[in-house]
Formats: C-alpha cells, sequence, structure tokens
C-alpha cells in the first residue's frame, strides 16, 4: 500500500500500524489521535508521523483505516468524506456493520461501494489501549470484510491482499449476516461474562470470602468482563435487536436446561453441549 | 499416611494416588475400579495395588478417598461403612458437600465426624478420565473440607497435612455455605457454559459456516461446555435449589443489562462488571 492513514491509536490501530510499518507493507502510515498517544505512537514505531485533526490526517491517503468503537467510526467518516484523497478507501474495524454500511451509502450515494468496505477483524482482546498493542494482533485471525455491493475494486483486493499479508484469514458476509451471526458468536457471550460478574457482585460483594471458593472455570468465564464498557456501550447500540433476539433464545436454553434437572433430558442436553463444544474448538 | 484407599481411579483419583506415591506421601496406595482401570493405575504409577470390590479395597486402609460422582460417593460411603476398619477416615471429592453430609451423618449416626471428613478441590478440569490424571492437578488449588462437627480428630488432623503436602491450600467451610457458594461460582457459569452451546447449536447447527466468524472470546466462553455431563447430571441432582436460586438471580441481572441497552445504566454495569472480574482475577 502507498500511504495509510490509522484514525484512532488503541489496541487495534496501535497494533494495525506496528505490523503495516514491520513488514513493510505501506510506504507510509500516518496516524491520527490526541497528541499524547501520537507522541507514544512514534516511539513504539506505530506510525510514521501523525495529526490530531482527522481531515488533515486523511487528506494524503489512499487507504484509510477508521479504528474507532463503531460509533464514533461512522461520525469520523462523515467528518472525513469531504477530505479524501480521489481514489481513496476507507475500512473500518467496527464490532458491528449494518450501521456503519448504512452510514457510507448516505454519505457516498452511488460511489459508496468504490470508497468504502467496512470490515472487522475478530481479534480482540479484553484489554485495551496502545499499550498493548502488538505486531502479532491479527495472526490466524478471521477478518470479516462486509461489501456494499458485489463488485470488487482494485482497492479492494489491495485491502484484501494486505490485510491477508497480516496474517489473518479473509472472510467475506453482508453487513446483515455479519450482526446477527456476531449476535450470537460475540455479543451474547459478552453480555453473559457481563451478567455474571453482576450476578456474582450483587450476591457477594467484593470482598467477600466465599469468594476464595472458587476453580478456573469461574475465571474463564469472567475473562470477557474486563471489556472496555466504551466500546460494548456502542455495540449494543448498534446491533440491539439482533442482541436481544440472541439473549431471548439463550434465556428460553437456560430454563429448558434448569426444568429438566432431575430428567434424562438434563443429560441429553449436556452431551450435546458437549459435541457442539468440542467440534468448535476442535 | 499409612495405608491409602483411592476409589474411582479417573481424572481426581488417578491424579490423587500419583502424587501420593510420587511425594511419598503414604506407605501404600490401594486403588479401587474396573480391572481395566486397575492395570492402567498399576502401570502409570497411581497405585500399588488394586481391588475391583470397594469393600475389600478399603479394608485395611487407614484413609478412604471417594473419588467418583456425588451419587456415586454417597452409594459407595454406605457400601464400604461396615467394612472400614477401626478408625479409619472417609474422605471425597465430590463437587457438593450437604448431600454427601447427610449421608454421612445417617451412616454414620453418633460416630459420623469421626469417621468422616467430607471434601472438595477445586482442581477439576473439563477434561476428565485416567488418561488425563496428573501428579500436579492438585498444586495451588484450593480444597475445602466441610467438617461435619466443630470438633477436629487427629485423624482431621492429618487429612488437612497431607493436603497441604499435595500443594493445596485448605478452606473449611460448612457443607451449606459451600454449596450455596459453589452454586454462584460453580455450577452457575457451567450452566452459562452448556446453554451457551445449546443456543448456537439451535441456532446454527454444526457444521454452519456462520461459525466461522467467532473470535476467542466464544471458545473460552464454552471451554466449560466440555464437561462430564454425568458428573454434572449428578452435581445438579444433589444440590439444585442453590443452583436454581443463582440462575434465577443471573435471569434477573442479564434482563437488567438487557433493559438499560441505549441507556447510560448499561455503561456503569459494564463497569460494575469490569470491577469485579478484575478484583476476582487479581
Amino acid at each position: 500500500m502507498q500511504r495509510v492513514c490509522v484514525i484512532g491509536l488503541g489496541l487495534m490501530g496501535g497494533s494495525l500500524g506496528l505490523v503495516l510499518r514491520q513488514r513493510g507493507l505501506a510506504a507510509h502510515v500516518v496516524g491520527c489521535g490526541r497528541q499524547a498517544l501520537l507522541s507514544r505512537a512514534v516511539e513504539m514505531g506505530a506510525i510514521d508521523s501523525g495529526y490530531t485533526d482527522a481531515g488533515q490526517a486523511v487528506a494524503e491517503s489512499d487507504f484509510v483505516f477508521l479504528c474507532t468503537p463503531v460509533e464514533t467510526s461512522i461520525r469520523l467518516m462523515r467528518e472525513i468524506a469531504p477530505r479524501l484523497k480521489p481514489g481513496a478507501l476507507v475500512t473500518d474495524v467496527g464490532s458491528t456493520k449494518a450501521a456503519f454500511a448504512e452510514a457510507a451509502r448516505e454519505v457516498f450515494g452511488a460511489t459508496a461501494n468504490d470508497r468504502v468496505l467496512p470490515g472487522h477483524p475478530l481479534a480482540g482482546r479484553e484489554l485495551s489501549g496502545l499499550e498493548h498493542a502488538s505486531a502479532d494482533l491479527y495472526e490466524g485471525c478471521v477478518w470479516v470484510l462486509t461489501p456494499l455491493a458485489e463488485s470488487a475494486t482494485a482497492a479492494h483486493e489491495q485491502l484484501r491482499a494486505t490485510i491477508e499479508a497480516l496474517g489473518a484469514r479473509v472472510v467475506y458476509a453482508t453487513p446483515e449476516e455479519h450482526d446477527r451471526t456476531l449476535a450470537y458468536t460475540s455479543h451474547l457471550p459478552q453480555m453473559l461474562s457481563t451478567a455474571l460478574a453482576l450476578t456474582l457482585e450483587d450476591e457477594f460483594g467484593a470482598a467477600n470470602p466465599a469468594l476464595e471458593i472458587h476453580a478456573g472455570g469461574l475465571r474463564t468465564m469472567l475473562r470477557l468482563a474486563s471489556s472496555d464498557p466504551v466500546m460494548w456501550e456502542q455495540i449494543a447500540a448498534s446491533n440491539p435487536q439482533n442482541i436481544v433476539a440472541a439473549l431471548e433464545r439463550f434465556e428460553g436454553e437456560l430454563r429448558k436446561l434448569r426444568e429438566s434437572f432431575g430428567d434424562p433430558e438434563f443429560r441429553r442436553r449436556f452431551e450435546t453441549a458437549r459435541e457442539f463444544a468440542k467440534r468448535l474448538r476442535g
């Protein structure tokens, strides 16, 4: 890639800058973020130069990666649209895609597919921030691309090739398929971990010694509960119907499981769940 | 310890035999299980000798560890009671304690506290079976002891010292406290993982390519779903009221979280959950 702009220098953006520069995948990486972040990102080698203003940052870039929470990315896309270079391609790393895709169509109209290719690398962590950025964050992850139309441009192909060069595996889906699937495979698990933490906090409080009595399974199930509240607020706000549908399905399964205590059905449910988990975990 | 009998040669019993023998913590370890298991356990060095009959296995032992699912352990305790050596102490590793403690009081009456000290090492894995046994399974784990009365006998103290010599940390609780706490810190997380697997299986089926689109968080949340159905059937059957209470509390928290989408309360809940998870995970 020629000149790449990374807007948002947290875990995702910082890691992207690091790997693009370390592997020589971009001629120049321009960052955009608060001044203190820009300085740290330059020191770490995540960007070559930086701007605090998004319009200035994108002005000469050929590819723009929006690496902020989904609602922030939508706002920034509107803001940078008039400043983009002709032929520049915008992508993002947001956790939901339909709202971003819809905004792209509004902003760019008939040229939306030429200007925007929404994306989502499934490489998040419960840790966030530039200090956790790493050049191998995307190694081996699935990176979903959700094109706005069927025709791929040369810039689309270049973006796909670059993502593969980061070590990620590209999977295509429509924005709607993406959001419906992620509601089950990402947003639902997150809500369960958070609600589990809230249940334990409510039942025991933070300092209760009863909490000594737990094993590794609890720690595992609470890992996601450490995720960033602001990011999740925006995910929930941008995909509420799918998440609520997934939660209701889950609540039904949990109720059926609870009602099968002492019944042969209980063991059958556990066996089905075990088979599924084994297949998924490989 | 002098002569120790380990009944049930799965993950827990096999690991116990291995570490007792490797660290020279018992003069002789007698195993009890199916013939094929006994041969494998002798080969692995988990036991010195073995019997398929529990009554024969315990006849000359000073300490008896029941390492089977909780209902099986209750049945075996009744079966071996008449065959125990005078002064022998029985313990177990079952996941719930009140039902086992109640059975001990029924079987042994006024001498129950002298003959039985129920226990629960919080060292399970989603893997089970002798083939996964390891001498370091108990290293660093919490091992809950739930005495039937306040007075500790010399055999109780010897059991405690041996458990500490395995690398575990002993925590005392009443059987009822144990079961109520574990309903939240172990049984609830298990039900969530299992119900999550069932929801995904129901929504996508096993082979649906949509399942490609998932990240590490889902795999984490499905780890427990691989647990042994038979063990969990017995846990659910022996602690239903506490588990149902924990599930209902959880269902309430999940509903409140779902109803707070788009409200400032949502972020506050996420922040509370994150703080709790951080404190627990240290």
